[in-house]
């Protein structure tokens, strides 16, 4: 195992920082890590919004559940999937209303885009000792978000990152078994069961150990009790609002 | 500029193989970095199919416009966003009917998640000297290559990723300006038209470089190219009919 992929098997979310400022240097070198992933066809179908003023990440901290961390962070990034700039270049050759943005496709690809650029971006600020963070929270108030960062139409906040060097050293938590993960040929549903309760164990042991018992909960209880409640229903109209599935109805409906 | 930075601001995706073996151990390497990355409240929602039946990877090239690359190269991956194996998790606590799976909040936690992990994969194959290749083609025909691969309602395949010993030293290709895809506290339209100019002249030059001439479009131009077209619109239905966006209906309408 070499020393990028004990990197990349060591990685935990910090949610503490130090003092320790992240240069501008640094961050170019985040950036250009992020850049350098792959993107579909070279669309690069993403941006991403670096939250400086101090008002704008108070609010954005509010929206995004309330996380301190997202306030506190030396650098806080927002990654978008982008088809707006797409539609900027579109324009020199052609009318944007006659091209096909607003598709299921081009969602998963910026979607897919952006995600990639992060985790390069992770990758990177983590080969320098820092940690991150990523935040989910920002669609919990998904429109209220894009209103502040004056996000245009055919843009979406993905997710937030936190950057900076860690204050804390959480432990690694487990993942499930590999083959709970990895089928050959084909999806074998018949053997999820057993890594499944192996995993149920080997996280209920964890969890009592890192909360000194106060919580005891397996893997799915947890997941149960996420998934049994809606959460975030407002994407699918959100999403529709900014464009993004605009070009599907002509064709579908 | 550290190694790992050096190594992902370095990637360009590699279609041609030497017939040098990816080792079980290597691959158990990358698996690993994959499950290292981050992941959303650690659903994990993703899964992999790894191909090694000739007959299945045959009919997946073909399936996947036709690129003998997903035949030839040593080793072959698809990466699926799984809401099912949360499903299987739930069951234990109470019928999944009455969860909500079905969201496009969910669907995009779980690309998310899939993309995520396959980065970290990407990273750790290259970082062991391989090239990878993403396969967005793997969509063009989704149904069928579902079929192929027996994924189960809740489960689709994102992309594939071809792994293995490069055999082919491709030129990096250029990135958008900086400018272009950063930027600070509010998304800047106004910024766009200098650095995206800059760009197709950049890419102009790059691929009459690249082809001898043979091609002399901008980026701009090759974008409009791609997206004057509709592509893949089945994505919408095909990830409707596998569940994605069932529970999404009963809220909506």
């Amino acid at each position: 195992m070499n020393d990028v992929i004990k990197l990349l098997t060591n990685h935990r979310s910090i949610r503490k920082y130090s003092e320790q400022p992240v240069t501008d240097e640094q961050l170019e070198s985040i950036i250009s890590a992020a850049q350098g992933a792959s993107t579909s066809s070279n669309m690069q179908a993403y941006s991403i919004i670096r939250v400086t003023d101090q008002d704008v990440r108070q609010r954005l901290s509010v929206l995004a559940d309330n996380y301190s961390y997202v306030m506190e962070c030396p650098v806080f990034l927002v990654w978008c999937a982008d088809l707006y700039r797409l539609r900027q270049a579109y324009q020199q050759h052609g009318d944007p209303e006659q091209g096909y943005f607003g598709t299921m496709e081009n969602l998963i690809v910026a979607t897919v885009d952006a995600t990639l650029a992060a985790q390069n971006a992770a990758v990177a600020a983590e080969s320098m000792g820092m940690g991150i963070v990523y935040i989910g929270g920002i669609r919990t108030n998904i429109a209220e978000v894009a209103e502040l960062l004056k996000l245009p139409k055919y843009v979406y906040p993905v997710f937030g990152m936190c950057i900076g060097y860690p204050d804390q050293a959480p432990g690694l938590r487990p993942r499930l078994p590999r083959e709970a993960i990895l089928h050959e040929n084909t999806y074998q549903p018949d053997k999820l069961p057993a890594p499944l309760a192996d995993y149920d164990h080997t996280m209920k042991e964890y969890i009592t150990r890192r909360t000194d018992g106060k919580r005891t909960s397996t893997w799915s209880e947890d997941m149960a009790n996420k998934l049994k409640a809606p959460a975030r229903m407002h994407m699918l109209r959100f999403l529709e609002s900014q464009g993004f599935l605009e070009d599907q109805e002509d064709l579908d409906k």
